[in-house]
């Protein structure tokens, strides 16, 4: 187990590991100000849809600090700067401005309140949202146990784990639990282009815990598939819209439609947070388009000519009506997404007491 | 147009491309034994099914170029070996066994003749295998048009072009004619994990074509077709079982998933002697399995916690239900693949002339 948080809050200041230098460095990284934590979500030095919910929370309260407002209207002006300085820094999950909306109704209640007051009450908000992402994944876990059974083969892409929450994780979560209730799993790790987040960040992960993990390139799925040696697939989630549609990291829906052509489950693991019924389907997702250089460069080296066009989406959607089951720390929801989803929003699930 | 062919014999050896050097640096190799040679197929530094074959007939040569046998049985022995060498070499392409039989082939019609004069003899066998090539390119080239129309959006993924071939290529040999012919296509190139020859290789050709080209990660070739920006999908082949399953580079069989689930067709294009009808089917095809470290290492720089466990098969098996159409120097092939592959084989197809 390593020690380090992914991400934490100490001495008014953020603490998070720098997970581009994973897996073959192990640092901390600070951020004192709002610009450095937007800068560390935008290069995913901190990565994956809850983390970035619980850093963008964080990043409000450093640019916050040293707010010197008088009048509520000066603190919330500042605050609406900082905000939106977050909410630029990436588009698809829809955790960062679920967390932005907490603090925001959060300092509205404390509207009568002093700036100083008003201010507390932000870090113990950002505090909360920390906290239960860790309860949730614990949940997440638990609930995701009636799908892996003993000795199954699962096929992750991306990474969420550890290192993508404040806690356990999502769908290395259920991993997680499905290991120390002693079923013998072993996990199949897509390296996932252009960042290698499967690569250096899942396997290590995995390494850690004692799961046993291949590390396979995304374009040999496929054949493992056709192999039987695949259970089902297992993956996160960067936004889930009221339709079941769930946008995550690209190749996802590559997966999902290998899964439906080989007749294995495709799970998806996600906090109720990353769901976004405003969107009644994933054509409404804003996909981020990330620089060429992701691409084209990698681990510094460049490996295509100057000049070459590049086409660098970090996200697909895959439609819910390939998505077997999207397991939140409310329970386990199946098609028809419309219907299951929108109940499960207005449903208060058991939050505790985590087994873990 | 680069100038140097993609492998020559010159001056009694071989040159060629080192194409593990590609896009950095355009590097001339030379290879003056069969060990020379065989190192270099191993690490690719020639690599595609009609290139290898290419390169292993001069291996041939380069074996035997200081042998002193007296006897046609001593000089027999001594090709034996060689030729063991070089099938050792890579096990998946049918081209190179291919090869070395014709130069066998030759070495027995020539039993009386002098131990020179066999030399001599294959050594032309082997510039005809060569030569041949470069008109099966161009008349797979031709034969290819009547499915790319104008304007066609054409994924690609791995090289099957100037540099996997003695001539223009066999896909790209097609999108060469096609672009020649005024035809305004376009290319998706998949970057191919884990060695890049997508990336590294065929943006770098179809650049110096001028053939519109953006470059992508294998894992969102998807969501293209997701969005209706691809129009048919059309790869090499390195080995054609009787059924029309076809071997070729990892993450094929996932492209041929993906167009079927997008009712797009698949093409893959190959000379006749990629086709091995001593298979009844492709579960029969040896699919190399290659070094941990081409996973783990990306451009020299290690990308994947040390000791993680890696499945890095180089090929993978498309099954001919899912392939549209076989284009080769014969003609267009389809389903049923059994029959039309068999009638193939027997017919002898129209090689010349050149139009290109």
């Amino acid at each position: 187990m390593f020690k380090p948080p992914t991400i934490a809050w100490e001495d008014n200041r953020v603490v998070m590991i720098d997970q581009t230098r994973l897996p073959g460095e192990l640092i901390l990284h600070r951020c004192d100000t709002v610009e450095q934590m937007a800068e560390a979500i935008r290069s995913l030095r901190v990565r994956g849809a809850p983390a970035i919910g619980i850093a963008a929370a964080y990043g409000v309260i450093l640019g916050l600090q040293g707010c010197s407002a008088s009048t509520f209207e000066e603190f919330e002006e500042q605050m609406e700067r900082v905000m939106a300085l977050m909410r630029a820094t990436r588009p698809t999950a829809v955790n960062l401005s679920w967390a932005l909306e907490r603090l925001r109704s959060v300092a509205v209640e404390h509207k009568g309140a002093s700036v100083a007051e008003i201010k507390k009450a932000l870090l113990v908000e950002a505090q909360a949202i920390h906290q239960q992402d860790a309860r949730l994944c614990r949940q997440i876990g638990e609930n995701g146990q009636e799908l892996v059974h003993e000795g199954a083969r699962v096929l992750t892409h991306c990474n969420a784990g550890r290192l993508a929450t404040g806690g356990i994780g999502t769908a290395l979560g259920i991993l997680y639990v499905a290991h120390r209730q002693g079923k013998k799993i072993t996990v199949y790790a897509d390296e996932t282009r252009p960042l290698l987040q499967g690569a250096r960040l899942t396997t290590w992960e995995l390494m850690q815990e004692g799961i046993p993990v291949t590390l396979i390139c995304d374009s040999s799925a496929a054949r493992l598939m056709a192999r039987g040696q695949v259970d089902f697939a297992l993956v996160g989630a960067d936004r889930i819209a009221a339709n079941g549609d769930v946008a995550n990291k690209i190749g996802t829906y590559n997966l999902a439609v290998l899964c439906a052509k080989h007749n294995l489950p495709f799970y998806v693991a996600a906090p109720s947070s990353t769901l976004d019924l405003a969107l009644s389907d994933g054509d409404q997702i804003p996909i981020e388009e990330r620089a060429a250089e992701e691409v084209t460069e990698v681990c510094g080296r460049r490996s295509a000519p100057l000049g070459v066009a590049v086409s660098n989406p970090a996200f697909d959607v895959t439609p819910g009506g390939l998505v077997s089951a999207i397991i939140t720390e409310k329970g386990v929801f199946r098609s028809p997404y419309r219907r299951s989803l929108s109940r499960m929003k207005n449903h208060r699930g058991n939050q505790g007491p985590a087994r873990l």
